[in-house]
């Protein structure tokens, strides 16, 4: 982590399984338009809920990436 | 989400197995009373150790459902 | 709990695999030094990012453990 | 607001028009069911966005009422 | 503290002597209607002033009592 | 806003229409003794509920003002 | 809201108005360029003094879109 | 708790023996210049350690009252 | 408070009576070890409830010493 | 810090040059009628912008001086 | 600041030096796509340590601007 | 930062001269005991006057090592 800017950017991923895979979609989509993704962090976790069961895990995380090089 | 009004309770799901579980536990307690549950944010994670492993994960949700179905 | 004198430290546990993981790292870690281990509170979930997917969650915990016995 | 005891709920109210009448929409349910109650505080300000304007407010808020009279 | 799930609520205490008695009157209170009460923390203190001093001190408690057994 | 020093106060101002009439009467009284006034940022909302409804909107602001000119 | 990827952008929206307006006039200008949007959560409400009465509500929102779509 | 202007200021009250007291010794040092004290909130407490024991409770009260009686 | 270099602890102190007890119980076992102890704050209150009433109050401090003399 | 009480009160100063400058720009209009300023804590640090480059820093104080000697 | 529309990104400038030049850094950086710039906000100040001194300060900015114009 | 764990310890450093000087000796005192520091958070900016003017800055902070090379 040298002398560099970042920018940091607010996703929401989803996923069926858990924190870990909502993470991972999140990620994945990211990774389409950005290079140079460097750290996360999770900011909040929800769930949306079907029929008495966890339908959708809902995880927001700070995405930092390096705008400089 | 349309216009209804929603009651927001606090739960404390417990689990061996980790954050995932717990929270299903919680759900699965909550369903035996609750109807129309549509959402939860996970507002605490904590761990009760023994023998210097987690025991039991205990995650505090937030749990929102309609009230005037 | 009785009338005890706690005190919490502040881990930063790691793992390729997920949240979980990385809180059973810092526990095996901190066990070595540190008996009678209580409880943990989850304060902070990251990741290090690596070719557009999670390299290391990173989850740092407070851990409480008792003093006085 | 002399030697009582309180129970403080949450509730999210929704409108189409805006924030107070989300709140009092939320007042309105809960008289069905709670006398005495006392004071609310508004804890969260969220909107339902659907074609580009806010389709729905939704105002949570934290209930006080008296629950020792 | 076991495999349980536990229901968190929020109550406020009253009392003209201090911190400790108003916490004391909501659960009394509380008990009347609620077995297997386990935990609380406190959220807010506040008073309500008369004279220059304080009337009743007020207590803001969050409860977590077992719902499963 | 150039090299000037601000003092920052706290009131709460009350209306029985909503929050931003209760913003202005609360701006209203200041204005009375203080000048330059500059900016308001809302820092908490409550109600004071009689018979079911609001019967007072109270909104607390935090106020900046020049206090070098 | 299913297996989608959001992303959370900050938007501050004036009026000379209220809260609400301030609010649309935000998601009037968003609305140029993105497509989706689905909801908003207000975390800052300011206003800008002038002559000693509001002459701009300026609310800060964060707000939802699907970028997956 | 009607239609007022309330102002809120921050006191830090000391005292020897304990919390309550503290804040009974900024009542009534604040009482001296300002009429109609309405309510507080507790919002630090801290002490001032001296070989080995709390020389000094030091609790940071908010204080509201009305401005426009 | 000269130009020194302070550690800033964590301890949680027990207590069947009140909140300063608590406190005072953490500070004598924390004694027993650091020297030069200058002031602690207040960061969590909790109680542990048995049979309706507090078995034991849990006061959380931050308790900062001098580490360079 | 004997038995006393203190006042806080918060302040904005500005500065071209950096943060420790918009403090002591405070202070010292401060001191024009505060006697006994003790301590102050940096609450919000912002800076206003013009032409891509700081124009002021602009620093929130909290700042605690001695009301009773 | 008149009836505009603002956005509010998030940026880490990083700097050898100190805090004011890391967010002289981000500025900077930023000034080669975005045009009025009007005000930032310090949210997190860190450091990577390298040797036991400071190599990088890393201070995480909102950095707000017009949209509308 | 791979898969290690790190342990965070919360220190305050002192200086006449700045924020940055305060952390730098900080760091100095720290660096006496603790090998491989890796990083640290700003969490408090506190200053302690006499005369009017800052006597010390005394910045705390959270500093993160690695606990298993």
């Amino acid at each position: 982590m040298g002398e560099h800017v970042y920018k940091v950017i607010e996703l929401v991923g989803s996923s069926k399984t858990g924190i870990e895979d909502a993470v991972a979609n999140a990620l994945t989509k990211a990774s389409a338009t950005i290079r140079n993704m460097r750290w996360f962090e999770v900011v909040e976790t929800r769930g949306y809920v079907e029929n008495g069961t966890t339908a959708y895990w809902q995880v927001t995380i700070k995405l930092g990436f390096t705008v400089d090089e």
